[in-house]
This record gives structure tokens, C-alpha cells and sequence, in this order.
């Protein structure tokens, strides 16, 4: 069976295991206070150039969106995200559990824009009756988008800018955050999304890792006792080291951009196949997702042999589906499934 | 100054004074065990034409809508709205606040379709990653809408079907329930409302009480514990009988229908006036409440002599606004404003 | 049947139903907006010697509670109060509803000492693991207690000062307040309460209103958009003027305290009969409230036609019972159950 | 330094990285439904005697303990637990978060009575105003407890008694519960828990695992829609094939109990060190933490050279301390420790 489900159908790349591995018998306090994850710390401050950011590693995506999203905002206050944004969708409805309403944005191929989020905030402020309606305190984007689109430097500066006119802080979800900055299409370094953002998170689970998201607050902003914040939500890892021996192997020679890149150069095959067999795609997208628009007849082709997500169904029959790659996906795979096209 | 800026802009009607009057040195037990809320809940029941039904009364609509919607979803539930509904927008994420998603479909002059809610269904179940997502656990309508519209009886058959088929608990929200009941455009009653929801409120404070609102769950399908609810979100009266007075009067001799009658005929007559005159309503609404579009120029007559509610700003500059009407409305009060426009 | 079951088993004092006659048909904007409301907040201003403070009105207790202590805690911090706390013992969970812990103190006769709040304190920053524990951020405690028991001056003054050393803000539920402000064994003045805490209520329901509750924050400390707050949690009342003019009443002429001194002036003959009659109280109680301990055949005297509460039942089979009075308890009403005992 | 701070300061059993290694490329879906996880499951509900179980794996212990409290809870009740219990002090008040009361009794060396959960839930039915407070819904417990003690078969079929009586559910925290079951001192096997309880979970963290425990429902009782709820929490691991093959290792050839029995031979030597040296036992434990009671001297001669925690500070001086063996503790760090003292 050929595995194009998800960025996360195998282990961890061979490297991390092998820091596992040799690391196991080290002897280190619990809850992120050990030395693993103080050195991945600091090559992320180093990566993100801040080196006054606070870094905390957290197990995965739906608890890094909760925790952060709830220990931002206040009690009136409400997430901004695209309707099609993960929070909004596919997370059980964890942010409105913690008690905030996500107000959800018409988008455009995944993307928020500055305009609607200005647009929304312009109206809610002149609504005379706004005292009676949740405030808006945050907007959430995802980069790459839930589509694999990219936001660009412009795109995202001018989000950065509105939120600085409305006091909103700006939370953008990394969970396949490599594939965003490795991309070719990409015109925005690390760096620059640190600057031009409140607090993100860096998907390990998706680029490699067992497990592991690392939630920057760039300034050094984190929320006061987010440790505490963390734990009540259930989301501290007891053996924080294993986050932080993950983190430091994965920004350790670039190990991070390098498994991206593979996984960019896996998904451009995929599209070019795509494109030869004269599959159209539903967007786009210059990330680690496809999302070839197959028909029945392929779909039949592929039936038992191959595995991937079904999105939706279009009234003439034909499915739209997402393709991923990861660094566990080789060429050899691709020929296969060229084979089965 | 002329008030038209809600149907709550006044105190009580005058028997519901007299009564808190009359009953003032009565001894009686709190929290709802008192013979004043015995008594309203069996004329309430009268009135459905369900002797079985469960009668609660609490003090406001925000709070019923959150106390009830909670108490009727399962933890992975969400309750489906209208994106005018006023749960989505004009409480405060009230319900996100109980831990619950809002899914807010798109309406028609305010009022949510079945066929809107089986898409939506219909989709979620097709979905293979739906256990990822809310589900789909109650229907919150509002009759009248928000808008002043009203539901057909066939509307709302269609909801309660749809309701049935997908397993999903039917609320409606009453806060003016009585506009909608006596509306020389309604074609239901409220024993057929009662029999084709799960739960629905009568709305007291918008029609002629101090405050209060009947929650009734028609075939005695009250949570279990609801009382207990009620307290744990500070929505239990100690002083019951405040609202088992004016519900009891409210329900006797129909008060409570002559009041939304008289409120009727006076938003018929703001609406012929607005038509006489030549100004646009932003919606065709048979109840209590009226939507003009007023010019600058008409604005500025009003300027300091009439309060109403501005809803938006068009942009032509004219105002979409909204006037509402009660039992303390007046001729003279249509007649001033005649002469002012 | 004679009522000693709460003190709030009657109406509202005359004076306000007359108010609430003579301001019926008075057009005012709802949600606290009203004329009434500013009026009773200068009011209770004065009364307080704070013209600095934010007045708010509520609806009931745990309504008061909950919003209150949810809108001043972080959330990484929990509430302290004694083990026989109202917040603890008789809100159905409202407070953990919100999110926070409560932690029960031990205390005497429902008083907790600052001592106690110190000593928990002291021994929580001393816990190297006190970031894995919800934090101490305020003492609840009410005045007069749950045991109608007082706070001296004095000990009001030692909470005051360990909340300045440890960061907690101090909450005062005056549900019936008037009660212990007037009792002869109080040496409180109202300014000396609203100096020595960061908010408290002064409660209407139990002293002469028909609902009712004002929250006080003395130094104009409300937390931002409260307001908002306030209706997240249901709790804004739409027709706010009903509650502006019970306040504005209530502190008209003093109303508000001589309604509590009427009150109190029963609780002595009521204390007095006891101790006459050889019953003896469970508590010392100064206000309003008085803990008789019942004989079976005392019970037995009083079945059928006396209402009170019993609170406990004692290994010998004698009850400890509840005893209340209000502005509407009568010398007539002493009589009658002195001719029962 | 010599590591005895706690159970999880080192990485796993070696067997668990070799399985991970082993695995490593082997596709598999994500979020538990991979064959690792139903392996694991098969092998958990055969070692409980239970094959109609059901069993999710989450990744930490306070993230269990929050999620099964939330899910297994109606919203009324709260939960019983021990004041020393795990919930009540070391979570940051997460059950409070989710919404619930805990509600903390006293206990013996950690232990909750069935007496003391008997007289409880008899006074509060008892209690004419029951309806006012949170019901008690699940007796919470650590097995062993934060104090190192066990339950017997007696005391927990006695608790199973009693929360039969009361409708209250039975949960075991399992964070430790291979040090419970191996221990000499037990006289309660895995299969005698899962037919007394109602849910509990076999941790995996503190007995040789990276991450992860085991809840198990003994009789198919998981709450509906666990799986989306345990999302809702944050709690749902993308690549759950991390938790399936690490207790699926554990669970092969005894690997689970053979760890276990390690850390305790290992707690039982240090033990008979801290006696042959005269120090006292806080607590006499019989399960893998230890809590000798060390002098100042004591203290200054472990200083920089081990490390354990200290739970509490005597008035003479005296430090109560913990020290934690586990699956990578060696005789030859008894006979260093035994050295230094």
C-alpha cells in the first residue's frame, strides 16, 4: 500500500532516533527543565533571530492552537480565522471550549487578507451595540495554509499591520511551517515571520518528529505563568525531554529545512505527474499537499493499492483529494503511483 | 423624546404591577416552589396544549439561550444558527463561553432553512474526518427572527423534520415570541410550535414584563437536573415568584396576547407610515419591529427628538435602522412622529 | 403558616413598588443605561465614600459571585474561601463552572482568619512545585458569614493586609450586607468596607428588593469591559432600570438600612425567645439569621405551622435550624411562634 | 549527580527504542487507528481479562485525568477525590477548567475510605438543599497513591460498594500502577481493578515509557464520541503509532511488570538503607517512592551530589523528601547514595 495520507504515516526521521538513542541514559529533570530543551531553545532563538524569545514545547497542533489561543486572549475576546482555517474546523471545537468564540472570514484559497480582517474590525468598532458582541483579540492564519497556500511577505505584513491598528495579536499556525519556508514559492524567511507576528509555532509532527510543536513568543511575550497555563491544559510533557532532544536534532545542521526540502521536491513530482496525466488540481499549491481532482476511473485505479484523503465530492462525480508528502516519501513511490495513473 | 429604540424601553404593564401588588405580604418559598410559579406553569401548559410539559422561568434571553443550549448539547455537540442569529452575534459568545460552537449557515431575511441544515448535515456525516469536528447537536431559530420575520408553520415542520432525521434537539428562541404568534401574518399557533420543538421560550421581558422569560420543554424532556443547571449559572431567581407573578398575569384572561396584538397594530402603523412617506424598509417584517432606511435628511429631523437603533450605514449614506414597538406604545406617539418625518 | 424560612419569602418593600408605579411609563435605554441606574450608583457612591467607584448591577448571588470573581482572576488562579463559603458549598459549582478552583480554608464560625490565608500562602510560594498548582488570587468571604456571624474591623483589616503581601485581590459577598453594617455588634461603617476590599456587593434580593445585587468596585477598578463580561455570563438584565430604581430606593432616605435594622431588631426577639425559652443557638449570631437547636418535640410543635430550615440533624436527634427575618417579619409573627414554643 | 528526583528522568527501556526503531518505516494511519495501537489494545484487554475493554491511548497523566473526569461527568456532578489526590493539588486546578468541582475529603496515608465517601453522599442527600450544590458523580483515586500506599482488595471492592450505592462512578489513576500491582505488599491483581472500577488507566510515563498512558473502560463504558472528545481537549496524538508500539512492547513477554518489579526491588533496597541508617519513613510505602525524613546534616551531605524532591519542611528542621526509583535506577546508585549518607 502506497501512503499519501498524511505528513505523518511513519516513525521520525532516522536521525532523531538515533539522538533518542544516544541520549537515553542521561539523567534530566521533567517539564522542559532539562538540557535538551534548553540547547533546542536556543537554536530556534537562533533560527528565528530573537534571541530574547521564549520558546516552550508542546506535544501537538489542536493543544498548541488551544493553550495559546486561550492564554492570549481575554475573557472578551474572540479568534479571527478563515472559515476554512483549522481551528474552525477540523479541531472538535477545542478553542470554543476553552470559552472563545472563533469568528470565522471568507478566504481566498486558504488565505485571510488584511482587507477583511480590517473591514470586519472597522465595522465592529462602529457597531454602536459592539459592547454586546465578543471582541475581536486575535488572528489566526495557518502557514502553510490548510490548502498548502503561502501567504507572502507583503500579505503577511499587511496582517500584521492591521492587527497593530486594532490591538489584535497575530498567531500564526507552523504546524507544516518547513514546507512553507523551504518552498520555492516562498518570499519569507523565518526571521521575518518573527518579527512580523505575536507568537508561532513550529510543527515538529509534520516535519519529521514523533511529536512536538515549538510555541515561540518572539519578544519574549509569552503570557505570565504560561508553564502553569500549559499544565492546566493538560498539555505538559512530564519527559519534556523528549521534545527538546527532538527540537535540538531537528535544528541541529539544518536537519529541519533539509526533511522540508525533500518533502517540496517529492510533492513537485507529484504535481508535475499530476499535470503529465492531465489531472487538474483544486489549487495551487507550492507545499507538501496536493490536491489532484480525480475521477471515478482513477479513484478505481488507485482503489486497495494507494491511500489518501477524500475532501469532497463534486456533483459530475469526481473527488477532490490531498495527496502529502513527507521526508519518509521517496521517488521510488512516486514511479509507483505514476505507474497506477 | 420619543422612544422607539426597543420594545423594553418601559417598565411593566400596569396589571402585572398591580398584581406584584396585591401578592406583596404573600409568604412563599424561593427559587421557583413558590404557588405563583405553580400557577403560571399550568396556564403555560393550558396554552400549549401540553399538560406534561416542563415550565422553568428564568430571568433574561442571553442567559436561557446559554443555560438551555448547554444543557441540551453533549460535550462534542454544536448548535447550528442563522449567521443573523442572536446567539452568533449579539451575546457576547455567551454559548462559546459554556464550551460550545456556533455554526453559523447562511439565511434568508433572517430565517435558517431546512434544507440549509441538511446540507450542512448531510455533508458532516459524509465527511471521514467528521470525528475531528463538531457535531451537529441542536438547531437554535429565533421566531420572530432577528429581522422581524416570521417562520411558516411548513418552515418550521421542515426544521423539525430535518431535526428528526439527523438526531438534532430543535430550539426556539421566543424573546418575542408573541409578535410572532399574533401577527396577522403567522399561520401558527403556539400548541403546534410546542409540538414542533424540543424546547422553546416565551419571551416576558420584550413583551410587557419587568423581566422574565418561560423556558418550556414541551414533552417534559427537561435535562435532568435542570434546576441544579439553572443555580450553577447564576440564572436561578431567588425571589421565583417575581416571575411566576408576572407570567401567571401574563397568562390570565391572555394578557400576554392582547399585549403583543397592540404592539402589533402600532408597527403596522410605523409601517404605513414609512411607506406614506416614501421610505424603504430594509425588510418586509410583519412584527413589532421595523427596519427604515432613512436619508441623511431624515436622520437630522430626527436628531435629538427620536431615539431608534441605527443597524448599518449604506454606502449611499443612508441609515438602515430599526424601530420596535410595545404595549406602552402609543397613537400619539405614531402621530408625533408622523409630523416629525 | 408563619415564615422564617429566608429572608426572602415576600415581595419588595413597599417604598419601591410605589417607585417602581410612579416610574412606569418613564422611556429609558435598557442595560443599565438608564437614569435610575446613574442615579443609584451616585448614591451608592456617597454611601460608600467612594466617588471614584464602579457601581454595577446584577441580578442575584451566584450570579454576583461567579462573574465577579471569573472577571478579576487570572486563569492560572483560584479563589479562597472558608470551607463553609457560599461560593463552596451552595452555588452548584458556579465558580468552578467558570474555570477556577476554589480552595477550601478551614475557618471559625464561618469566619477565615488572615492567619489562615497567610499561612496557606506562605506555605504555597514556599512549594517548588507550585507552578504545576492553581495560584491563590483572591479571598472571598461574605458579611455577614453564612453563619450570620461578623468580620471585626480588625479582622477585615488582617485579610486586607495579607492579600497587599501575597497579590490577592479580597471579595466581599455583602448578600446581606445592610444586616451586618447595622448589626449593634458591628464596628464597620460601609466606607471602612469599601477601603478595605477590591469589590464586594451590597445585596438587594435579601434586604427589601425584588431582585438585585450592586457590585461595587471602590477605586473604579472594574475590569475592562466588564460590561461585556456581564452579558458573556447572562447576566445583564435588559430592563436595567428595574434594578436602578430598587437601588436608587434603597438608598434614598436610607431605606436600605432601616430596612436592615427592622430586620435586626426581630433577629434580638427571636434571639431572645430562644434563650428565654432554654433553646440553645448553634452560633452566636448578631444579624439576621439565628441557629436554634430543636428538640424533636420542639420540631414536632412547630410541624405544620412554622417554615424554617434545618441545617443539620445532631446525634441526639435534635436539629440545628435556620431562622431568618426580614424587613416584612413582624412583632406579631415573634408572638405567634413564642405561643408555639 | 545522582538522579532520584523522579520515575521519568531518563528516556525508555531500551526495548521500546528498539521497537521504535524496528517500526520506523511501516505506514500507518494516524490518531490510534494504526495496527500498532490495536495490537497494544488486544494485548491490554487480555492482560485485564477484559476482552470487551475499550482502550485509547493519551500522552500524559494530567491530560487522562482531565479528559476521562470531563467525559464521564454530567455537568452537575463533581468529583471525589482525597485532599492529597493528584487532581485536588499537582494540576493546576485542569478538572476545575473543564468545568467541574472536586470535591476534597480527608484521607489516610493517601487513602480515601469508602466511610468517608459513604457519609458524604448520605449528608448530601440528606440535605434538604442538595439541589443547590455540585452532586458528587465519581470517586476519584491514585492506586498507589501521591503517598506511595495501596489500596487492598477490600478497600477498593468497599469503594466499588459505595459508589454502586450512590451512582457515583469509580476512576483509578494508574499513573504508577505497575509499582501498585507488583509490589509485595499487593493483594489486588490487574483483572480484580478493571472488574472494581469503572474507567483507569495504566500509566506508561512513569514506568518505562516516553510518554503515554492507557485508559481503559472496562466494559465497553467509553462515553460516546471519546475519540472526538479526547480532540476537543488537545489530547489526540497525530501519530498515535508512538503511544500503540510503546505499550505494545510493554505488554509483550511482561516487559510492563518486569520494569515494575525492577524499580520496586530497587525502592526496597533503599529503603532498608534509609532504616539500617536510622533515618525515618514519612510514610511507610511499599511501592517505588520513598520519603525518609532527613536531618539538615543529611541534607548538606546529598547537597550537589543528588537530586530528590522536597515535599515539606519539618518545624525542627527536618526535611521530608521523595525519592523515586524506577527502570533505569541501578544497585550500584543505592550504593553510592548509601556512601554519601
Amino acid at each position: 500500500m502506497l501512503y499519501y495520507l498524511s505528513d505523518y504515516t511513519e516513525g521520525a526521521h532516522p536521525r532523531i532516533l538515533e539522538r533518542l538513542q544516544e541520549t537515553n541514559l542521561v539523567s534530566q529533570p521533567g517539564y522542559g527543565e532539562d538540557r535538551f530543551c534548553a540547547a533546542a531553545r536556543e537554536k530556534i532563538r537562533a533560527a528565528c533571530g530573537k534571541p530574547e524569545a521564549d520558546v516552550y514545547f508542546l506535544v501537538g497542533g489542536t493543544q498548541c492552537n488551544a493553550v495559546t489561543i486561550a492564554s492570549l486572549l481575554q475573557r472578551w475576546e474572540a479568534v479571527i480565522a478563515a472559515d476554512t482555517g483549522h481551528i474552525n474546523v477540523h479541531e472538535a471545537g477545542a478553542v470554543e471550549f476553552t470559552g472563545h468564540k472563533v469568528i470565522a472570514l471568507p478566504q481566498r484559497e486558504g488565505k485571510l487578507s488584511a482587507d477583511t480582517v480590517r473591514d470586519y474590525c472597522a465595522r465592529f468598532f462602529a457597531d454602536e451595540t459592539h459592547d454586546h458582541m465578543p471582541f475581536p483579540g486575535m488572528v489566526y492564519i495557518s502557514q502553510p495554509t490548510e490548502l498548502g497556500t503561502l501567504y507572502t511577505k507583503a500579505e503577511l505584513s499587511a496582517l500584521h499591520a492591521v492587527c497593530g491598528e486594532y490591538g489584535l495579536r497575530l498567531f500564526v499556525d507552523g504546524a507544516r511551517l518547513g514546507y512553507g519556508l523551504m518552498s520555492p514559492a516562498a518570499d519569507l524567511t523565518l526571521p521575518e515571520l518573527a518579527r512580523l507576528c505575536d507568537v508561532f509555532y513550529i510543527g515538529g509532527t509534520k516535519v519529521g518528529a514523533l511529536c512536538g510543536e515549538a510555541v515561540v513568543f518572539p519578544r519574549g511575550n509569552a503570557p505570565r505563568h504560561f508553564f502553569t497555563l500549559v499544565k492546566q491544559h493538560g498539555a505538559l510533557l512530564a519527559k519534556g525531554r523528549l521534545l527538546g532532544i527532538q527540537f535540538d536534532t531537528l535544528f541541529t545542521d539544518g536537519l529541519y529545512f533539509q526533511i522540508s526540502r525533500h518533502a517540496l521536491e517529492m510533492a513537485a513530482r507529484l504535481k508535475d505527474l499530476f499535470l503529465r496525466k492531465g489531472i487538474p488540481l483544486s489549487v495551487d499549491s507550492p507545499t507538501n499537499q496536493q490536491f489532484p481532482i480525480l475521477t471515478p476511473a482513477q479513484m478505481q485505479a488507485l482503489d486497495g493499492k494507494v491511500l489518501f484523503e477524500v475532501w469532497d465530492t463534486l456533483p459530475d462525480g469526481r473527488a477532490v483529494t490531498r495527496f502529502a508528502t513527507s521526508w519518509a516519501t521517496t521517488e521510488q513511490q512516486i514511479d509507483l503511483l505514476a505507474a497506477l495513473l
